[in-house]
């Protein structure tokens, strides 16, 4: 990732939005090494892709900052300084990209002060979506090691939130590039499928569109919610509920959806081929682009 | 905490370990938006407590750093850089107070370029430990989510590799504090007892002092390692293996063991009083105190 622009947002002002965003050096030295966002992956953040100018669904990614944070018990954002954040990003990627993401950040603040929470908007240039549409990858299903009830029963555990700790995430990506893939769909060790690392799932199963529900402990998916828009206004059937692994398994056609890479065809499962539906992985990712917020 | 002094690591070089220090000012911008550490929490750390200048447990925690490193599959650390990174900053602590701490950090490196491990090494005063000794702790289960043998099972979930993806261990000690505790000791979901978020558990149980077996997915404690040598000193039984949570229960003492807080005594465990041998705490601190390494 080229990172673009970048602007610290002043948290502890009431002021108007515009004067609390700081425009700064994308490479300037951000963050204390007593900052818990880099000694406890302790912050949240959520990443919004720019197209022409255009922040892409914003309300819903707004929406799931403000659920991460309660789950951290971090302060609630003010949701209007955090929108200003983006549009200056958005804006400044002009210059740059016809096609860029902001990714912004909430961390706990500094723990050499009584910490108060500091944010910032990252502007970048990602590299994992080309013109040519979404890439297909080869995906690993990897135990998440937690049951499908994990969020009721153990919320500290922080499933659902969208937290700075992805070491796991990581990790889980190094392991299937190991096994000869790219991507990951993790699954709970009673037998549900549940996310991807960086991406929600969207299974085409005997002709239905079909998504986990978020009570597994799962993140909200901002751009399957607008895929599954596009499919219906299409006259598709599309339904949220639980996933066996061996469902997947025999899906027709499967997605890893993303705010980067939109809907990403997965064209094989455990090194078993899958059907890639090019026409409608397009007809999907057009629409996407094609979003006015 | 307070920050005292700062050395960043040269990690690329392979020049004199002297030579790759650079003192910088603790309060200063060391990351920026892009590094790994702040955006994915991936990177590993250790903290060292210093004694009158004197580094404690040094080899038991560059083993740890070591071990963390290739679960994490970043580079081998240069063993006796990081040594001299801890050395340098003891010495550096020593014109402040005479017992520090020594926070070292390895990240993955900044996602803006072709991502190169970066390092530094972090001086602070602690807060946790007074001279009076450790203090006396409030403590609640809580179930970690994962099965006793996750980390056979599912290495890429990290378990018993000391990340900086802390966000679910701080939560953890929130939902203590909700509960009016202090502290966590974490249970898998099949009945085990496992470690705290910061800390390594020891029981006495039936006079024998006993602590959980790593292959639980459990950091191996450089504290309790210190304590079992010298309770064996002392002619005490000590044994390593699984225990139940109901012999936590009737356990006839209970304590945290870390680095910056010894052996901490707990005082309850769910809101019931345990009994809290003072003697026996005092001689296990002063014991570790007097470590010549």
């Amino acid at each position: 990732m080229l990172p673009l622009t970048l602007h610290r947002l002043d948290l502890a002002s009431d002021a108007d939005p515009a004067d609390c965003l700081i425009r700064i050096e994308p490479g300037d030295g951000l963050l204390t090494a007593t900052d818990l966002a880099a000694t406890r992956g302790d912050g949240i953040f959520e990443t919004i892709v720019v197209v022409d100018g255009v922040p892409q669904a914003m309300a819903a990614h707004l929406d799931r900052f403000e659920r991460s944070a309660a789950m951290l018990d971090l302060p609630a954002p003010r949701r209007e300084l955090w929108l200003a954040a983006v549009l200056a990003s958005a804006e400044a990627l002009r210059e740059h990209t016809a096609r860029g993401a902001v990714k912004f950040v909430m961390s706990r603040g500094d723990e050499a002060h009584p910490a108060a929470p500091s944010g910032w908007a990252l502007g970048f240039a990602p590299h994992s979506r080309s013109a040519a549409g979404a890439p297909e990858v080869d995906v690993v299903l990897l135990d998440r090691g937690y049951r499908h009830d994990v969020a009721q029963t153990s919320p500290w555990l922080l499933q659902g939130a969208k937290t700075l700790s992805y070491a796991v995430n990581m990790a889980a990506l190094r392991e299937a590039r190991r096994r000869g893939a790219q991507d990951v769909i993790f699954t709970s060790i009673d037998g549900f499928v549940l996310e991807g690392p960086n991406s929600t799932v969207v299974a085409r199963i005997d002709g239905v569109y079909v998504t986990p529900p978020t009570d597994l402990g799962l993140l909200p998916g901002t751009t399957q919610s607008d895929v599954f828009a596009a499919l219906e206004g299409w006259g598709e059937l599309v339904t949220t509920r639980r996933i066996e692994v061996g469902e997947l398994r025999r899906a027709d056609a499967l997605w890893l959806c993303s705010s980067t890479r939109g809907a990403a065809p997965v064209r094989s499962l455990d090194g078993r081929p899958l059907t890639v539906d090019i026409e409608m992985s397009d007809r999907i990712n057009d629409a996407l682009d094609a979003r006015k917020a």
